[in-house]
């Protein structure tokens, strides 16, 4: 997630570190290349003028904004949710935290509280650990007992054991006579939201939207830059690489922009900021259960939360 | 549904495969056809000019635009709707197990917990062969005792009647005295999301979007195409077949895209991987239950998950 | 609602069953014949040319966007809420048949589980009969005992009344000592859902989009349409007669599917198939419950089930 | 609101009584004048020639689409969502007499139900009189014992208040040993959906679209008609005023309707009919407790429920 | 917020309170020189004609479009949400006092109560200040006991820390066997309400719009604006400096609202007035608990709630 203040309008323009026209200026080089050509030999292929005009590309209109808004709209929703259901995580480790506390007759300095503690913010970092593909031994080693740690060493489904030892925790404190069937159904409804967050995720990360949809957008954009320059030629001469880029730019660099948000839990600058928010987890449960609180870790790189 | 590594931009532009092109290239060679013939008789029909412009195509832009974009965004929504009811059924499935587990006094290897855990797997195929009009008994087998496959033979419901058995299952529960009404209550609530995904999906399979629409969409889709020749040969004179094409190819991709997901639960190459998801689904409610995980099947086809 | 199959693309621009192009089609004559009087006159109206072009109409364009476009959501919304609506009824409904069948300690086969069905089954008939304006009494009469019969002959609320009776059937059974505190309150959630659906329904049918809204289109779209003629003719001469019924077409038709759909429980073509959701619910709970299941009936119209 | 039986396509061209037309006709008239005038002059202000055209107009098409579809959505939205909250009202306040009539050990004919009932009718009408603004001490007097009367007339937020004399019901019912705390906990869930509706009305009632919007789409409105008939003059003549009127009667028009209903709780003839919502909520909850049930009022001004 | 009247169609096209125009004027001064250098060089730049029209222009607008229309809905939905969440807090804590007030066993004039209701006052205001970034000290030292003052003083998370501290007064009911486990378990599910709400308001404070999206937008509104008088100048002369700063006004007061908006916790004027629905939340709860209501306060600026 890209952090910046805001600017003042006019800097605004000249903002580099956050924009994506790095990623997308090869592309806008080729056109603008092809757009000189193009004045140059005014509009001509091999002595045959090409007899393109604006009005053609505005019957294109409906087809691109059709195309654009809702590849643009179904990206953002999806960025949406994704971080719905990680704002949804701390809310519920939190409630769960606040219930171990207050509805199980455990005292707040209780090892059994601190442990269960863990175990959710283990679960944080197994679901994150998930999403993005890498390895969660380091933080299972620093937050769970050695057996745990073993059982989801080769586990497929790691979060949803954890959320089963988080079960498995209420019903030995029912077996002990501290916590009866009511409070056990409260802390499990609680539970479910965790097993739907999970879930949710696992469907997002696991369903694009429908792969056609990309070719269908990618090959109407980049046909439209790539023709524009002859639609233009005519009228306005000279100016047309300066327009055929600026309208190349703003499809180009939308399209970019919704093929990173899409897939919300990557890495990528405009990517959600997995990892502080789980930081934000686990430091906001242990604040609850009294324990010291680690400090927010700096970002690594400017401007950018990963 | 399709599963691609994101391309290269340029090389993404000639991808086949995952494409619609292949299923509408008859129509747009027939567009192509009467394109041609309309710049070699130079826009006249019998002798008579046939005096169209671009213009009269940009009123009709409009209505297009509804057309398309209602009938885009109401696919799709019924698509991610069918994947949400998908993601709850891995949701609550796992939940119910998890409940099973942890609530029930049983241990996690006890064959009581076992016949539960098949219960609902069974339970999400007879979701899917239902959907997908196929035969269930195979799986059936596989997974019940004998005298319930039997029962389900005949049944019209397949999915309602194994929730029913849920329910009786947690009753026997109940009346050998392991389950209370509390915790029989806040298993009840899970089955009734099961019961929700099942009608959810009932009302996705069996109510298309209104038909009046399709007809009005697609008969505006093809005769603003097979006009478009005649409006633009004047002004863009042996590029019209190119825009035409162009034109034609966008709005037809677009429709058949969308034909395609609006019935989400069917077998074509975007539509949604049930048989993946049931798979998912019974790997993990086993792994839960400790059992060995079957191995996830590799696809049949190339980038397609069925 | 409509059922067909899809058909190939070029027969589906012939068809006619399913399409509003009969109910428009005299407005469309009429527009037609304006059309070729104004080319016949060459725009004249009593010796005064009408001076319009296809840019005042481009202009009128935005407004007509947001109209339809409006209209067109805001009435699907509506069907799809109904249809939504009557699929929670369907998963409500086989709830509580499987709550009865498996909570309140009661065999399957005794006489208060088949009457607490027959209840459910009397419920959702009653919710057809006050959405549809018709007369419940013979299947209120095939379904329930006299003397509820008698009591809700002369009932401004029928299903409101058959709700009452089916939270005093629970009642009773708790009166009975079979039903405990737990389970009546899960039973009575799955009641509230019930009591969610009548009223939902009840709010779709009593306000219709504001009236407003429905002039404002409708004289839009016909002053549009029937000006049009003068704004065609000098450019595009003898056509202008295809094109202003082209573009008369997708507005009109537009506007008549919108009508329809909006008032989703009616008995027109394109409205919901609430008699065969009935129909699904009576069959789907007797089938729960053990009973001989009714066989489904033949639609009266080819392709509209009603 | 308005209800009017749909008409005749012709007929509804004329609608006065629902049209938002004698609202808006001195504007439009001044509109028509000033047409006239610049028709009269030929687009000349003091011999300068003012040297506009369509093309201009349609630059500003884009903000204008964006502002009236934005202001146009969002008041539907506050308009259907305080439906669904007076809907919501009926439907929770029918399920709280529900369970007063079958989960509280008493009587349908017992003078506590039918004080529990009252207490809901009074709750209802607070919120209408609270929204309105207007004098509910008529209607607590005809419903309420004149203690809570009295304790009622100075309280600022009084609905509210009923809230809790509803819950000191419950909690007399439990003190006199008919209901335990399973049944108060399931009447409290409802009454904290009581709870969201006052909340949620209040909300809407409170916070307006930001002014910010209305002052930006209200100025671009006036600012584009009346600069309209100079962008026309040239190329339509003595059809300007025609044009310009039809293109400021949309425009403005939409204005006016979104204006009524962004605000739905008022009694402008678009707004929401809450007097009739309550009287149908009082004849319902009535007839459930086997009370008579008053007639329903005719609607004062025709066509409008208030 | 901005509260205020509805004025006369004619004032408000010169409202200048609660107009974003004197933030943009500056803007939309240097704008307006550029037009009139324009004008008066008839669109040369050092000799060389700027060959641009229009229609170029036209080709921009899709991108515009949907550039602006999705960062306005996005930013206001964001805004709406966040009103959503502070009324669901006024619904929450009423719901919480109500549940203290009747489901406690307390008298309305206990001490513990007015504790209890404390404990909400102050949860809210650390809401308030948290998402404002204010020192909460002042309010919680008129409302909670020294020795919470002083734990919350060095908290990171202080609404979470109020969150446990009712907890615990619930517990502590239980303890002292005035509440049992349904009755703890009701008021833990609005618990839970808050502390959706916190996390809520943390995810929209903590997760702007994609940063990229910011930038782009800017980028293309101002290149737009300030190529658009090259593009007018030859059309329509010397009315080029009234319509680019026509366009220009919409753009970028546009941008400027949604800038405003989209962060709603703020203290500009378009901002949600927290402090005010603080207030409203104080009256209320001590109302209810038959405290005395401190007045309303004044709004500080006109017109302006904070």
């Amino acid at each position: 997630m890209i952090v910046r203040e805001k600017e003042n309008w006019f800097k605004m323009l000249f903002v580099w570190k956050g924009s994506v026209l790095p990623a997308i200026l090869p592309r806008l080089g080729l056109l603008l290349l092809i757009s000189v050509a193009v004045v140059f030999v005014q509009g001509r292929l091999f002595e045959y003028k090409i007899p393109l005009n604006p009005a053609a590309f505005t019957l294109l209109g409906v087809a691109l904004a059709i195309f654009l808004g809702f590849r643009n709209n179904a990206s953002y929703e999806r960025f949406w949710e994704g971080r719905k259901l990680w704002g949804a995580l701390l809310i519920d480790t939190r409630s769960l935290t606040r219930q171990a506390l207050t509805m199980t007759g455990l005292s707040a300095d209780s090892p059994e509280v601190l442990s269960f503690v863990r175990l959710l913010i283990a679960f944080t970092y197994a679901l994150k650990h998930q999403l993005r593909k890498t390895d969660p031994t380091e933080d299972f080693q620093r937050l769970l007992p050695q057996e745990v740690v073993q059982k989801l060493a080769k586990a497929r489904f790691k979060p949803i054991l954890l959320l089963k030892e988080l079960g498995m925790w209420v019903q030995a404190g029912k077996e002990a006579g501290r916590i009866d069937s009511i409070t056990q159904a409260a802390i499990d409804h609680n539970l479910n939201q965790l097993s739907n967050i999970v879930g949710g995720c696992e469907r997002i990360a696991s369903t694009p939207i429908p792969y056609t949809y990309s070719v269908l957008l990618h090959r109407t954009v980049y046909l439209y830059c790539f023709l524009l320059p002859f639609g233009l030629v005519d009228s306005i001469g000279w100016m047309t690489p300066l327009m055929v880029v600026f309208v190349g730019y703003t499809f180009m660099a939308l399209e970019s922009i919704v093929t990173e948000i899409e897939e919300p839990f990557g890495t990528e600058p405009n990517d959600l900021a997995l990892n502080t928010i789980s930081q934000t987890i686990e430091a906001s449960l242990l604040e609850m259960a009294g324990q010291e609180v680690p400090k927010a870790l700096k970002p690594k790189r400017k401007f950018i939360l990963d």
